[in-house]
């Protein structure tokens, strides 16, 4: 067997220790350091793995550390995939890369031109059943895809303080659903026309945002998607997608918790969906951790890169400029300028 | 018991003679008379009936006919429509009026001028599951309607002579979703925003028309209605709506022909669904003439009138018109001059 | 096209008048007469199909008339069926011939002196999904068939007059699985075991029945057919198949009035069952009537024959032996007299 | 937060390798010996936890062991528990404590007059959908209990080698149902009626065993239980229950690997189940090792126990007995000696 993948990460809040218990539990894997200025989060992270505990310079200053995973947050990331890049490692960065499309574009130039992978945190690309949805598209059995349906929505909105530093629902909570369009429509997005409405809570609107949205996508070669999205679904966390094709349809829905089904005089009763998404996503999260590791070993395996990040913040700007407007928009080419 | 009702079909066709077989089947209504050029047609209605098989004259000069069936071809219907108005009788006219808002608008003018009801062929709002979905909207228990989504696909696309003829698939075919939209969103719908593409059929392109489309409507109030049409889907026609509101979901799906489910060493299998869209509303159908009977003794029953008619027609128009610019339309308010 | 079937109607009730409508609705047959003592009823299927009312005699000696259903109560079969034999008629019998395998042998042995079909009521064999399963054994698909699984429950047990007169819950209801066992399994069943309880109602049990039984078959060549019945399901009236083969397996389930579906935070929901077996088998019963028309014009068409009604009955028969004495009780062969 | 639980685990073939991990995932268990004659697999045990590869003798000898997993060889289940309950540890031994039940009842004695609790390896009792079915029966919303029907299919049957060994289907695989049928019935099994074919393989049946077997069990109260088994099922690992109540009924169905569904002309398409019990239970192996963690610390946990093993057991032969007799046989009451 291999010697383990030495990693160092950045940030222990929620999603970095979600990433720190997965690399306990990879088989090759070893968490080497972790920084977090948070004491008390970044000693959560040691007990669960052994790690020690040090700043974020020695995390990137460690020869011995191959790869950083930058769980930080988000205003931090550029600058810190770019010092990751220039320290010569691989680096894996949670979405998104910045709120600025700018800024976020240099950061994946400086990677490409250390010559470092940067993969980036687009978790749902690893869920077992939109992976599966890629690999019936790849198999050819339902033709050319013509239109894909995505349906997204949370529980209940964020706190009003996320909401106001979040950059939008089109760049925090929708990105994923426009990474996951690219990901299953197989051609470049090229126009983006969105509608969208506060309808959940006032306060929302009131912060030039919009907490229920519909947005429709178009490829290069004429293909749709149309996603929509809320902040609220009473019965938990939703997230499904159908991918329709020229010889069929292939559809992914939600997992549930059981397959208990009761029936009473008043009908037949499930249970409601998971309530949080590190549930609903937590076999994607581990997958994501054993991809990154083989992308740090240099392996032949498929992630999401810089680039991915850049072309998903680029249709959430458009997305942005078209619910101002009511016009459809171009989506700017990420690859123009690199 | 009550007299049957007595009514009148102008138009002996495949839509005629459904409604000709409803008629026979409803134990409280007769078909007094049919009209239809093709003898042939008209013969096949008699036998299924016992009616006379007459002129279109005739059927409207009858005094003992108190309800007259519009199945003819659409550019005869506004026409028929002000004839049976004139002749004092309760119209039933199948969808669409007219292609063209403004003279659709005269024949339901010319109806409420000469007071007679008018109800139009929306048939979906008559299948038990999509008028199920409006029970469940009125009786509170999913709060607030915040966001409809509609899928619709046939089976496969119509003759190219048809869809010459057509109006365009937001006026032929995406008329019934947004009449179901008005249904069940329950605000009237302000603004259009539509996307589409020729991917089936290049010569649907060439002839100025689409085959897959995606359009997002906007109601008065900020509440958002996605609707995604394809002329063509593998596995048999396809019709669906699910309506999220601020406290639960509501959704209809594709009724089954059969509960039949297959396990094999490849898995689980159930067949195709409907591939006709008269079997597909076969109840649908039958409910619709029931209802019609009793608007025509003055019953108090909900129907979609002549103002349905021009309103989901005038979304079309925005729709049609929104393909062209890139841009939201806001929707002509029908009501404004009648 | 051909003269109309001239059918005569034995017993207006309940079942007799859902005959009546099947007949009046069918494209070929008519029903010339009907006799019921009780004259209302005997009306009422008057009005519906425009038959004449008569006396039983007069139906069975009308020259005109080519088959007989027989829908009187179950004492009244067996005398029934041989004097429509005699009458040279095609007979339906609804099920059971007799509650005495003897007395039904000799009706059966009687009609098939007279060389006259005789079909017996087993209306399950008509349900589309249930017919379904069937062809999909015959297509050889799942192999052979090893073990076949029969849920049937009522919604509530009938009143304790019914019961008492009804031969027991396995003649009464289990008959009808007993039936779908023998369409399914293939193979003569030789060997039955039983076990039940009055777990619903005490006076169930003081009558000397069963509310509440599981019953296992055991076909000449060892497939097994496990079957429980219940007099009572709080969720509407539950009938569902599972045929278990060497290669796969298929399965029917219930039929369901929408395919509404809601969200709530409480979980999912959907709608309790049929509560009615003439509405969960309102397909299957026209059906049958199309194929009793079949059997009168000498189609080629399968039917349960008046054998098939002897061999439920025989295996009803051992039930109740081997409930009472805690053996298994080998089937009585029905052929070995006729 | 407390030091660990020290444990012990005889025999480290597959089972005892699962028991391994989830002791290794579990935060508050620490394996600290590993006994297997096997040098490989003890090693691999080793490798996954760290604990001590040592003798049988030396694990049941170490004082800082607390509780003993066997996991060895059916037939010396009763010596080691007997061994392990000499030298006061808690037990976990798997099912069957022996094939032979005077001799389970001699071992499960030992531990009671030895103090030491004795939980038996039904992990089924920990899937998270079987619990809920008892949690739902508990909660009392379907009512008393009737009727439960249990399927249970394996994908392939194991080698003759296995089977000859095995002590027959009922001992060796239809225990787990007859535990399930304990756990769900809510009273004592009293009465059983076995059925049985060997239709899968000939030599089964040369063997005197079956492979296709179904079983109605009759409780104090007269409430019933059906159990189907067959060694084939060619779509995988099938497993499901109903419980059937006065008020209602709760189900438990197969987990799915995904979501993901496909539609194509042929119709709709879903994946087989698990094809490996130990993936099917996997959830459940998890839970059983933290109940058993909480066993030893002698929490106030439910879980099967040494009688509850000796139940099962105490069926099981009664349903063999069947078999052979073609009678009902009653139940040996197991606590009559103890």
């Amino acid at each position: 067997m291999d010697e383990p993948v030495r990693l160092g990460l950045l940030g222990a809040g929620r999603i970095g220790q979600t990433h720190a218990r997965s690399i306990a539990d990879a088989e090759d894997a070893q968490l080497a350091a972790v920084a977090d200025p948070d004491e008390a989060a970044a000693a959560s992270v040691v007990r669960m793995t052994g790690a020690r505990a040090v700043s974020a310079e020695e995390v990137l200053g460690d020869p011995a550390i191959e790869g950083i995973l930058i769980a930080a947050p988000t205003d931090l990331h550029a600058d810190l995939v770019e010092k990751a890049a220039e320290s010569r490692k691989a680096i894996f960065c949670e979405k998104p890369l910045d709120l600025d499309l700018a800024r976020a574009r240099r950061a994946v130039a400086t990677a490409s031109r250390c010559g470092v992978p940067l993969m980036v945190g687009f978790n749902r690309r690893f869920d077992p059943s939109f992976r599966r949805l890629r690999d019936e598209i790849d198999s050819g059995r339902i033709g050319t895809v013509e239109l894909v349906q995505i349906t997204s929505r949370d529980p209940a909105p964020p706190p009003m303080a996320y909401i106001e530093r979040s950059g939008g629902l089109f760049r925090d909570m929708m990105i994923h659903d426009f990474d996951m369009a690219r990901f299953l429509v197989g051609e470049a997005i090229v126009e983006v026309s969105a509608t969208g409405s506060a309808l959940i809570d006032k306060a929302i609107g009131d912060a030039g945002d919009v907490d229920t949205a519909a947005v429709t996508l178009r490829s290069a070669g004429g293909r749709l998607c149309v996603i929509s999205n809320s902040r609220r679904a009473a019965y938990g966390y939703d997230q499904r997608i159908e991918v329709h094709g020229s010889d069929g349809m292939v559809s992914a829905g939600n997992p549930v918790a059981t397959t208990v089904a009761r029936a009473y005089r008043s009908g037949f009763a499930t249970d409601p969906l998971n309530n949080f998404f590190m549930e609903r996503y937590a076999d994607a999260y581990r997958q994501e951790i054993t991809a990154f590791c083989a992308v740090v070993r240099g392996g032949d395996v498929a992630y999401p890169s810089g680039h991915d990040g850049l072309a998903a913040l680029a249709i959430a700007d458009a997305a942005a400029q078209s619910l101002v407007t009511g016009r459809t928009v171009t989506v700017t080419r990420v690859d123009s300028v690199l």
